[in-house]
């Protein structure tokens, strides 16, 4: 029995979208947004050459980096308007290569909490418009509270 | 008691440097490979507004890019000539704000085998010249018998 | 999409009961081995005080124990007759004190190879009558081949 | 530069032996707290044959076990009187096997803070008088502010 997802902030999906603009590397590697939900995030990665490893195929940092992002802002859904969040650890399986022409991560919430969450991302490569399961990612976020994500916000005060 | 390390490819560090040049990822984001050693692998990302996150520091898929990969490389200096390597999985624990001009990442083996290697990689963020703990990432890499790491080799089989 | 679970071994259910049975220390906790299939494995855990932290609760230790077992187990139900498992690694992410009278470790295959194989398990503690997710383990297990998980099997050889 | 360790709490260590003693598991399995040092804790486990797995060695639960206690407790040494501790999560390699006729857990913090500490476990087993490096472990612990470890205190509130 796991508790349904309570929402303290109904901003949640703007927040998350402002966030994630203020991301450079996010637009450095072409990273898109294309899902927040309670408790659920997506980010996809389109192929481009110049995010390969040696053998031609999207590099594992790049598998880690959407998976931790997804997990954390999956977690950020549901903390209040108020909270920053943090990445605590995270730890990832990579269980295929990730050739394809697409990275997806999907991520859940596992368990929310007041001071820390845990989320899980499954990150899939898309070959031939067929999703592959490439990964997986299990992290814990921790709730920054009265502090903002937005460090424009922080300078005012 | 751990053995000492058994080299078995003497041009390990061509191969290496080889390897991490056909990276193109790492060509994006600026990394350097900056020390190649039995068992030890160092990367230098010197900083970019393009690589940040939210808060304008390191974002953490850079800690986990270059963490991983000074581990897997490490992991490498220590294997055969006709051996490829693949990252099994790793865990990253972010310990600070990766808030500096550069990251160094340095990596040794904790314990080679012939078919895994364990290997630890340390993340150190450069602020007002001095160096700062910012992450450890401990991973698991799986040794590829008679894979080539360069793909151009492969095809001419 | 994932490749549908392949067999290799019929026997698959008795070796898996054959093997928990020669692990003493499984039968020092009172841990039951309660179901088998291919990809999944589930082991119970009755509560006993001399399982105990310091809180009263299980120990954390038997929570890892029984995801590691059901995780490796699990992956084993999927190889050769003539393989034996090695657990490479896991992860325990501890999300809700387990605080009950059962504890309950449910594993499924997420990926299986034929060098290592990635499971994952989830673990319940029961409170009145009430399941609770407790914890959640990612572990990374290997074949030996042409290694007998029966010692007494290898001492004849 | 990491920080030097604060002590925050004087009788840390008397703190951590009686906790130890209410942990009824350690006392069924036979572990000893051998060392107690600030961020630094050890714990021994001599060979029972009721502690072993399928081969006959140390069974993987254990090290974990150990490997978990250690590290909580190295994070307990840096924490006020008044906290109690919780594990997070935690990551065990697992690197040799357990043969052997004594299990050595040595934990040390990486890194303290006022919500979160993370520490390392090295696991060694002693075999013909060696201690050879069987397994390591990284781990996260969450500092529970005014909430006892002796629940017997908190029954009292």
């Amino acid at each position: 029995m796991v508790a349904e997802f309570k929402l303290r902030n109904k901003d949640y999906a703007a927040r998350i979208r402002a966030s994630f603009e203020r991301q450079h590397f996010m637009s450095l590697i072409g990273a898109q947004l294309t899902k927040v939900a309670p408790g659920g995030v997506e980010i996809q990665l389109p192929f481009r050459k110049d995010l390969t490893q040696q053998h031609g195929f999207f590099h594992g940092g790049l598998i880690g980096t959407i998976a931790d992002n997804a997990g954390g802002y999956a977690s950020f859904t549901l903390m209040e308007a108020s909270d920053s969040i943090l990445t605590l650890e995270f730890k990832l399986n990579i269980m295929a290569p990730a050739n394809g022409n697409l990275l997806i991560s999907r991520a859940r919430v596992l368990r929310p909490g007041s001071r820390v969450t845990v989320s899980q991302s499954d990150i899939y490569v898309v070959r031939d418009d067929t999703e592959y399961l490439c990964a997986t990612m299990l992290g814990t976020f921790m709730t920054m509270p009265d502090m903002s994500d937005d460090p424009s916000v922080q300078k005012t005060r």
